[in-house]
C-alpha cells in the first residue's frame, strides 16, 4: 500500500468527493478511538455516545434538506441501498413507475428487476442536452402509476432536471415522488418539504463530502414502506418480524459508526459553507474548462447550454480520441484523475449520442483549485495529437 | 462530542471490538487521505490502487478461512447484510430450511421474513447449556431441506456448536450448509474448505478487529445466489441485468474503502497474533470471571460447562438482581462495559431458562488485561446489595 503523490489533480469528485475536509478525518478517527461502541445495543455510556451521535447526524441531514421530522432519515451504506430500499420496499406488482433515460444503473437496475416481478416501468426519453421534458412525463402517466423516479442531477452531464415541476406533475397525479440526489446533495440547495419529495436517496461521500460507506434515504411522513434487510435492531428484540420502525427498524445490523460521525462533520462543514457557495465554485471551475475547451477541434461538450441547468460536472469528446485512451494519458503523463466510460448510466448516452463509447467526465470539487483547472486544462490540449 | 475515558473497561467485544489494533485506525485514514477514491470505477492510478486493495483483503480473508478462491469472498456492510443476501438470495418458496434456537435475530428474522413468502422452517430447540444436538438437527431433516443454517458460536452464551459434525449432516443430506461466524471469526480457527461450508456470513468489526461497517459472505463454488442489490458494479454497465457475476455483481455501489481499508490491516493482525492464541487469551479472561463469579450467592453461569465448548464470552444472572440494574451500575459507578437484556436472540433465552429478563453479558477481547478482569470481578461483588 504506497501513499498516491498529494499533487494528484483529482477531478473525479462525482465518484467520491476526495480530499475531505480535515475535520471528517478526525471525526472518524474519534469515533473509533473515543466511542468504539455501537449504537442502541447496551445501555453504558459509550453506546449511548454512539446513539446521540447518530441522532445529530440525523439532524444536521434533517436541517440541509429542510425536513421537520429527522427520524424519517435512514442511514444506509450507499446512495444505491437506499434507490434500492425505496423501489424494492415501496412498489408492488401492479405498480407503474415513470422514470428517464438519464438515470444511472442504481435506480435502473432495481427497476427492472421489479419489471421482473410485474411493475411496469416507463423510461421517457431525456432531449440531446440531458434534459427531461415535464411535458413528455406528464404523458407517461396512468391511473396507475405509483411512482415517478429520477435523478436531479445527471451524473454524465450534469444537466439539472426541473424538479420543482416534475414534483409538481407526481403530486397531481396523486403519485410518489422519488429523487435521486447522488449528485445534487451538498452542491444544489434541497428542500425537500417545500418540493414535496417523498423519498429521497443520497450518498455521503460525494457532495456532503463524508466517507465512502454512508449515504442515507429520506422518507417523508406517511409514506408506507418494507424493509430490505432484516435482523437486529437493539429494540423490539422479542418480535418476530422485522419492526417497521423508522430509523432503527430500517437499519438492521451494525451501523457504520466511523463513517456516520464523520459524515456528521462533512454535513456540518457543508452547512458552514453553504450548499449554494460550494455549488457556485464547482460551476465556477466548469465553466472555466468549457471555456478553456470548447474551441479545440473536434471537441464536443455534452449537457444543456444555459449554464443555470448546468451542475458542477461536464462531460465531453474529442472527435478522433477514445475517451478512455485520453484518460489514461491525463492519468500517467499528468497524473490527473478524471472517468471515461459509460459511468454506470447507458441509457444517457443513446440521450447524448455518446454510445457506445462513452465520454471524459471532469468533476471538481470544493477544494480544486483555479490553478488545477488551468492544468488540467492545458494537459488536455497536450494530448491532442 | 465529548471523549469518554480511556480508563473504561470495555468488555462489549460481542459488539464491536474495541479498541482496535492502532494499525486499524492507520489504515483507514490513509485509505481516506491517499487513496481516496473508488475500486472499479476509473482507470486512474487511484481508483486501480482501491481495487488492489480490495483484491488483498480478499486474499487475506481466503488465507483466513482458507478457502482457494477470493473472488467467493462478497464484501457486505455487516454480517446482518451477509446473511440476509445467503438466505435471501439462495432460497425459494418450497425450500425447508433447519435452524436453532440460539440465533440471533440477523439470522431468525430473515427466515421469519422468507417463511411468509413460502420458505418452511423448523427451529431445533438447544438443550439448556445453549448446545445444539446434532441427532435433533438431523431428525429435523427432510427431503426438501435445502439449508442447514446456524451460528458457530451463540451470542448469549458462548457455546460453540459442534459444526464439523452438523456440517457433516447437511452435506450427507444434500442441503447447504450456512455458518453465522459472527462470534467465531477471528476468535475460532475456521477451516471453511475442509468443513465443507457453503456460505459464511461475518462481520469485520467484531473478531477481526476491523471497523464498523464491514462483513462479509463467502460463497463455495458451485453455490447459486442473487445479489440483494441491484445498481453500478463499474463493469458491465450496459447490462440491463445485475450481473451475477462474483464477487462485484453483489457489491452494487460504492464500497466502504476506508472500512475495509481497516478491515485488511485487523484481519493481518489476528493472521500474525494467531486466531487460536487471540481465542485462547480471549477464554482464558471469561475462565477467570467464572471462577471468580461462580461462588457468589445466587449467581447463575449460563452455557455449557465443558471448558471447549465455550468460547470467550460469557453470560451471567444473579437471582434477585435484575440484569440491565448490573449493567447499569457497572457503567455508572465504574465505567465498566458490559452488555444486559436480550442480545437480539429471544429464543435462546428460553432454551437457557432466562427469557425474559436476559442476561448480563461479559465479553473480552484481545486488548483486555487481567486487571480488567479483575476489576470488574470486583465491581461485580460491591454492586450486589
Amino acid at each position: 500500500m504506497t501513499s498516491r503523490s498529494p499533487l494528484t489533480i483529482y477531478l473525479d469528485n462525482a465518484a467520491t468527493s476526495h480530499p475531505k475536509p480535515e475535520c471528517v478525518y478526525q471525526a472518524v478517527v474519534h469515533a473509533m478511538r473515543h466511542i468504539g461502541a455501537s449504537p442502541g445495543r447496551a445501555g453504558h455510556r459509550r453506546s449511548l455516545e454512539a446513539s446521540r451521535l447518530l441522532f445529530q447526524v440525523r439532524e444536521a441531514i434533517a436541517t440541509l434538506l429542510s425536513v421537520p421530522d429527522s427520524s424519517r432519515i435512514i442511514f444506509t451504506h450507499s446512495a444505491t441501498e437506499a434507490l434500492n430500499l425505496a423501489l424494492q420496499g415501496v412498489l408492488l406488482a401492479g405498480d407503474h413507475v415513470v422514470t428517464t433515460s438519464m438515470e444511472h444503473n442504481s435506480l435502473l437496475r432495481p427497476l427492472y428487476q421489479l419489471r421482473r416481478r410485474g411493475v411496469e416501468l416507463t423510461i421517457v426519453e431525456a432531449a440531446g442536452d440531458g434534459l427531461v421534458d415535464p411535458d413528455a412525463v406528464r404523458r407517461a402517466f396512468r391511473p396507475t402509476t405509483r411512482m415517478l423516479a429520477l435523478g436531479h442531477v445527471s451524473n454524465v452531464c450534469g444537466a439539472i432536471q426541473p424538479v420543482a415541476r416534475l414534483a409538481t406533475i407526481a403530486r397531481e397525479a396523486g403519485a410518489l415522488f422519488l429523487l435521486d440526489a447522488a449528485q445534487s446533495a451538498g452542491s444544489i440547495p434541497i428542500d425537500a418539504a417545500g418540493l414535496g419529495v417523498d423519498l429521497l436517496a443520497a450518498p455521503g461521500h460525494k457532495g456532503l463530502l463524508g466517507p465512502q460507506g454512508t449515504g442515507f434515504l429520506f422518507v417523508a411522513e406517511g409514506v408506507e414502506i418494507r424493509p430490505l434487510l432484516a435482523g437486529g435492531t437493539g429494540s423490539n428484540s422479542s418480535s418476530e418480524e422485522q419492526p417497521h420502525i423508522l430509523p432503527e427498524g430500517f437499519e438492521a445490523g451494525t451501523h457504520n459508526l466511523p463513517g456516520i460521525a464523520g459524515l456528521l462533520a462533512g454535513v456540518e462543514f457543508v452547512l458552514a459553507r453553504g450548499v449554494d457557495v460550494i455549488g457556485r465554485r464547482e460551476r465556477e471551475h466548469v465553466a472555466e474548462v468549457a471555456r478553456r475547451l470548447a474551441p479545440l477541434p473536434g471537441m464536443a461538450i455534452h449537457g444543456p447550454s444555459f449554464p443555470a441547468n448546468r451542475s458542477g460536472l461536464l462531460s465531453f469528446t474529442l472527435a478522433g480520441m477514445d475517451a478512455s485512451s485520453l484518460a489514461f494519458m491525463l492519468d500517467q503523463r499528468f497524473d490527473i484523475a478524471v472517468r471515461a466510460g459509460l459511468h454506470c448510466a447507458p441509457l444517457a448516452h443513446r440521450s447524448l449520442g455518446t454510445y457506445p463509447a462513452g465520454t471524459v467526465r471532469v468533476s471538481p470539487g470544493w477544494f480544486t483549485s483555479n490553478d488545477e483547472i488551468a492544468i488540467f486544462c492545458d494537459a488536455v490540449v497536450k494530448c491532442i495529437p
